[in-house]
C-alpha cells in the first residue's frame, strides 16, 4: 500500500498547544493575502505565450537546482536527468522515476515541504512520491499539464499572485513584458535590472555587452560618462517595462568612492581586457556606488546579493552549464565594505538599499546594526539556502531585537520554480506566525500588535519596500 | 479607547507549562536580590548632585543610542529630537511625540521590554505609548520627576542597587565620586579605569591626553617608563575611589609581547605623531600587555570591550557628534590576538580578565574553550546588541557547554540609561532562570543546582569577577 | 545526606509531551543498536593486553581532557592531578578527591553527562559525586575495576560495541590489532591511518619519521615519488589490520593541486629542513590531493580534522606536554581551501571524504552546500566541543535542510576515555531522536520516515560511510 500524502494543517507551527493555537490564528488572518512576489528569476515568456508546460521532469525537476543538486550529491548523474549541454536525449518519464526512487533524500529539506505542497494542492495528489508511485504521478501531472486551468497565466491568477517580477539583464528586449503588459490579461508581470553582465569585468562577454548597449541606447560607450549614459537610459526602458528595482549578483558587496578620473582611468583599463582580479573588483565596488547614484535619481531600489562562489565545481560547470548547483556561499563582509557608499550616499532620503546575505553570521554582527541606523539601508529576506524553516527563524531571532520588523522588507520566493512559488510563501507565512507566537506567548508583543505585524510582514513590507 | 499596558508576569518563561513552572520557581528565589552593576556608563554627577531629572525627552530619549538609532533609520530627524551639536532648540514636548509616534517601531525589541518596565513600575503607567498617550505620558513623567521621591538617590535606593560602577577616564578628577563617598548617603557608586584615551594613538587628543597625565601625576610622560608609571598612579587614584576594574574599548583582542626597547621606542613614534595605522595597532597591543601586568600588582580586574567600528556614520558624526548609534560590530579574532599576552601573563593567579565580543561567532569556537582552559580568562555577558532575550540564549548555549557557568560573570548592564538598570536586570534574571528551567526539564542539571546557579548567575558571580 | 544521582528517564528530549512522546518511541527503537564507533583515540593495547584499569583516577580524569582543562580553567593545578611530565608522584585519591570537590563546575556541560551515566550505569553509583562522597566512590570504582567483568575486552562486549576504530600513526607496528585479531576474542578493533607526522613539515621529528618510512617499508624516500610510494605501502598494511579510513588533523583544510616537479621540489626544500610556514601549508595541502589520490585507488575513506590551534598555551605545553586542553579552535574556511583537490577529483566515483569542522558558522554556509552538491563529500558529526547536546541541536539544524540526511555519516565519538563511549552514543541517539520528533511534530517529517531515518543516523550510516 502506497504512503498517504498528509500535509499537517499545523505544519511549521510551534509544539506547545497555547503557543500554537496563536500561530494559528495569526496565520489564519494572513494565510490567503494575494502573493507579492517582488523578486525571483521565472521566465516571462510563460505568461506572454501562455502555452503549456511539457511534463512533469521539464516542469519540476530541470529547473530546480535545489533537486538535482541533491540528486547529484548521492551519485546521480545529471545527464540522466537530462540536464546540461551534454545532455542525451532521456525520457522524461525515465528522469522522473529517478527522481521519484531518491525522493527520500529529500526529508526535513524545504524542497521536500514545496514539492508536497505543490503535489497535493496544484495536482490533488494523495500519496507519497517513491519509486512505487512514480508512474502515477508522472501520469497524473501530464494530464493536468494539459489543461487549460494548468497554464501559466490561469495558474498565476488561482495562486491569487498580486505581483510577480522577473529579473531581466540591460540587454534585454522585455518583449515577454510588452506583450504581458498590451494583453487583455490583467496579470502584473514585472522586470527587474541585473546589470551584472554589463558590470562586472570578468562576466563571460563584458565587452561584447557593453558594445551592446551602444546599440540598444545610442550612447557612445568609449568613455565613462556615455557608458554611464547607457545605463541610465536602460534603467528607463526597464523602468517602463515596470521595474522598481535593480539587482546586484557580485561576489562581495565591496563599495568604493572613486574620483571621476580615477572612475574613467579604471573603465578604460578593464574595457582593455588587461586588468587584474582587484582591478576587477574595484570596478564593480564604483559600480555599485554609480548605480545608487542613479537610484537616488530615478528612484528603483537597489538590492545587493553578494557572498556566492560561482560555479565552483569545474567539471561540471564545464559539461553541464552555470546554475547547476553548485554555487557555494562564502563569508561576507558588510560594514567595512559598504562604507565608502555609505559615506557618501547613507543618509540620502531617495536612496533605499536592501541587503541579501548567504552567510548568516552577519545578521547579529553586522547586518542588523546597519539596517537599525541607516535611513537608507533594509534587510532582504533569509536568502537561498536560507530559505527555509529553520533559516526563517534565525533570520527573525538575530536580526529582530536590533532592526526589528519595519527595518526588513518581507517575502522573497526568489524563485525560478513557478509552481512553488505558493509553497515558498506559505512556508514563509507560517514561519512569521510561529516567530510571533513565541513573542506573544513569551510576553514580548501583544497579540493586537501581533496581528498587525503579521500583515506587515505577509503583505504591506514588500509592497512599501518595492514601491508597489 | 488606549490600549491597556500590560507586563506579562511570565514574560520570557519557557511556553511549555512544566518548564514554565520551573523558570517561575527560579525566579521566584532571585528576581529581588540587590543589583549588582559592575560595568556601565551612567553620569556619577547624578547621585552626587541629586537634582531632580529635567523631562522625560532629556531623561529617556536623548541619552538613550538604542532609541534614536532606530527612530534614525526609520527617517526621523536626530535635529528633531533635539540631538546633537547642530540641534536646534526643540520642544522635548514635541520630541516626546516624535517618539511616541513611532512607538510601533520597537515591538519585539529589547528597548521596548525596558521602557514598558520603566513606564509601569517607575511611573505606574497603565496603557501603551503611542501618538494618543504621548501627552499623558509626557505629562505623568514630568510631575513625577519634579517629586522628591524620583531623584537620582532616592530612585537608586528604590531600585535595590548594592553597587553601580561608571566608567571615567584616568584624566577625569573623580569628583563625583568623592562627593558621594563623603556624602550621608550610603548608596555605593564607583568608578572604573577606562584608559583608552591616553593608550589609543587614534584617539582625539591622545597627545595631550597624556601630557595632562604629567600633570596630575607628577610622572614625567617624556619617556615609556615614565609613562607607564603615570598609568600606575591614576590606577591607584581610581582605586582609592573604589576601581575594582579597568576597561579596555579597542578595535580589536590584539596583544603584543615587545622588549623594553621595542616598546620604548613605539612609544616615541606614536607621541610623535608621525605613525601608520599599524603601529597605532600594535601600540594599543602592547598596552593590554601593560595594562595585565599592572593588573598582577594592584589587582584591577582587566575587561576587554573589542570589535566596535565607532562612528561608521560620517555625516551623523560630523553633525551630531560621538555614540549616536552608528557604531556598528565587525568580526573579532581572540585565538591568535590575545596568544602573546597570554603566554607570558595567562597562567598567573593574580591576574583576571573578562572577554566581551558582539562578534557572537565567537562564543562557542574561541571564548568558551579560551575561558574554560586558562585560569585568568572569564567570559563577559552577552554584550551591547545582544543584551537582549535572543542574544542571552545564545550565550547561554553557546558557552554553558564547554565553559560552564563559573567562568562567567554574571550580568552587566553596561547602560547610559539609569532607569533601565532594574529593567535590564530583571530581563537577565528572567533569561537565566528560563535557560536554566530547560536544563532542568531536559535531565541535565538537577533542580536543586538549579537554584543554587540561579544566585550565583544573579549575585555572587558578579561580585566575585569584579572582586567586590 | 547525599544527593540522590538519578539520570532522568526523558533526558534531552524535548520539553513538549506530544513532542517528548515521539522522540521516546523513536530512542526506543534505537537506544539498544549495536555501537558504531568508526573514529576514535582509544588505546588498542586495553584489548590486546586486556589488563584491570588500575584506579579512578587513572581511568577517568587523567586521560580526559575535557575533565582537566575545566579544572585547570579554576585554579587546580595540573601536577595536583598527576598530569604531565613536571608530575611529582601523587596519591590517586587525593587527585580524586580535587576532582570530587570540584564537580560542581561541570553542571550543564556533557562531561557532567557522560560521567554521571558511567557512574551510574557502569559502577551502580546512587549519590551524586562531592567531596562528601569522593572516598565512596573512590572505593566503589577501584572495587569494580580489580573484577574480571571490568577488563577492557569485558566492557567491550557489555557496552554492545560492534566495531571500534583507533587511530595510529604510519610508523606504528599496529601489533595490538594483530594481537587481537589473532585472539579467540570476538570484538573488532580496527584502526585508521593517522599521517600527520609524515606529511606536516612542522610536526616535531618530521624528518626522522619520514626516514622511519624508508625502515619500514624499503621504499627510498629520498625522492617525492618513493616517499609517496611508501606511504601507499603503509596505507596497504593498515588495510590489512582493518583499517577504512584515514584521519587528517591539519591547521586549516588547504589543499592544492601541484604539478609533479612542483611537488617533488617542494618536497625537497621541506625535508631540507629550511622552508618557510607557507611552504609548509602548502605541502600539508599537496599531501591532502596526494591522500585523495591514494583513496580513489584503496578505497581509504578520508576524514579531514582541520581549525584547532594545538598547544596553545605556552607554558602548560612546555610543562605538561601535548593535549592537555589547550588546542584552541579557529575560524575554518572550506570553499576555497578544497577548490583545488575539488577541481580535480570532487566528482570522482570512488573518492570518499568526510568533513569536521570546529567553527560552526561552516555548517549552514559551506559545508552543508559542499556535501549537498559534491558526490565525494560528506559532513562528519558535530566535533569536540560541540560533541553536546546543543552543539548537536545546532549541527542538525543548520545542516540537514540543505545537506539532508544522507549526506552525513552519523556519531563519531572520537574518545580517549573508553567508558564514555556509550553514554556519548546515548547522548547523540536522544539528540538525534529529539530533532527528529520536532520535525514529526512540526509536519516536516512524517513518523515513519523518521523510524526509518533514527536507524539510518544511529547505524546505518556509520557503516556505509566507513565502509564497514
Amino acid at each position: 500500500m502506497n504512503t498517504p500524502l498528509v500535509l499537517n494543517e499545523d505544519r511549521l507551527f510551534p509544539t506547545e498547544p497555547g503557543e500554537r493555537a496563536i500561530a494559528r490564528e495569526l496565520y489564519n488572518s494572513v494565510y490567503n493575502l494575494p502573493i507579492i512576489s517582488p523578486h525571483g528569476h521565472t521566465d516571462p515568456s510563460w505568461f506572454s505565450g501562455n502555452a503549456n508546460f511539457s511534463n512533469p521532469t521539464e516542469l519540476l525537476v530541470r529547473p530546480d537546482h535545489y533537486v538535482f543538486r541533491m540528486l547529484y550529491s548521492q551519485g546521480v548523474d545529471l545527464a540522466e536527468l537530462g540536464i546540461g549541454r551534454a545532455g542525451k536525449a532521456v525520457d522524461p518519464r525515465e528522469a522522473w522515476r529517478l527522481f521519484a526512487s531518491h525522493y527520500y533524500l529529500f526529508r526535513a529539506t524545504p524542497s521536500r515541504t514545496w514539492l508536497d505542497y505543490v503535489f497535493k494542492n496544484v495536482f490533488a495528489l494523495d500519496v507519497v512520491l517513491s519509486d512505487k508511485t512514480s508512474d502515477l504521478y508522472y501520469d497524473t501531472i501530464l494530464e493536468c499539464l494539459a489543461q487549460d486551468s494548468f497554464k501559466p497565466r490561469q495558474l498565476f491568477d488561482r495562486f491569487n499572485i498580486e505581483l510577480l517580477a522577473t529579473t531581466e539583464s540591460p540587454l534585454d528586449s522585455l518583449e515577454h513584458h510588452r506583450t504581458i503588459a498590451e494583453s487583455e490579461w490583467g496579470g502584473r508581470v514585472i522586470t527587474a535590472f541585473r546589470p551584472d553582465n554589463v558590470v562586472d569585468p570578468e562576466h563571460a562577454g563584458f565587452n561584447d555587452n557593453i558594445d551592446q548597449l551602444e546599440s540598444l541606447t545610442g550612447e557612445s560607450v568609449s568613455s565613462y560618462s556615455g557608458y554611464l549614459n547607457s545605463l541610465r537610459v536602460r534603467r528607463e526602458f526597464f523602468k517602463q517595462h515596470g521595474a522598481t528595482s535593480s539587482d546586484h549578483g557580485h561576489p562581495t558587496p565591496a563599495t568604493a568612492d572613486l574620483s571621476e578620473q580615477e572612475a574613467a582611468a579604471l573603465y578604460a583599463k578593464v574595457r582593455s581586457g588587461d586588468f587584474s582580479a582587484a582591478e576587477a573588483e574595484l570596478f564593480r565596488a564604483q559600480m555599485l556606488t554609480e548605480m545608487a547614484k542613479m537610484s537616488i535619481d530615478d528612484g528603483l531600489v537597489m538590492q545587493i546579493h553578494p557572498g556566492s562562489f560561482r560555479n565552483h565545481n569545474q567539471s561540471v560547470h564545464e559539461n553541464f552549464g552555470r546554475d547547476k548547483g553548485a554555487d557555494i556561499p562564502v563569508k561576507a563582509e558588510f560594514v567595512n565594505n559598504l562604507r565608502p557608499l555609505l559615506s557618501t550616499l547613507g543618509n540620502h532620503k531617495n536612496l533605499e538599499i536592501i541587503l541579501f546575505t548567504l552567510d548568516e553570521t552577519n545578521y547579529a554582527r553586522e547586518i542588523a546594526p546597519l539596517v537599525g541606523h541607516y535611513p537608507s539601508l533594509k534587510a532582504g529576506p533569509a536568502w537561498w539556502f536560507h530559505d527555509s524553516p529553520e533559516g526563517m527563524k534565525r533570520f527573525r531571532e538575530q536580526m529582530t531585537e536590533t532592526a526589528g520588523f519595519y527595518n526588513t522588507v518581507g517575502f522573497n520566493d526568489d524563485t525560478r520554480a513557478f509552481l512553488s512559488i505558493p509553497a515558498r510563501h506559505d512556508v514563509a507565512r507560517r514561519c512569521d506566525c510561529a516567530f510571533l507566537a513565541g513573542l506573544v506567548k513569551t510576553g514580548r508583543l501583544s497579540l493586537q500588535d501581533a496581528h498587525e505585524v503579521a500583515v506587515d510582514l505577509t503583505y504591506n513590507l514588500a509592497k512599501k519596500a518595492y514601491h508597489l
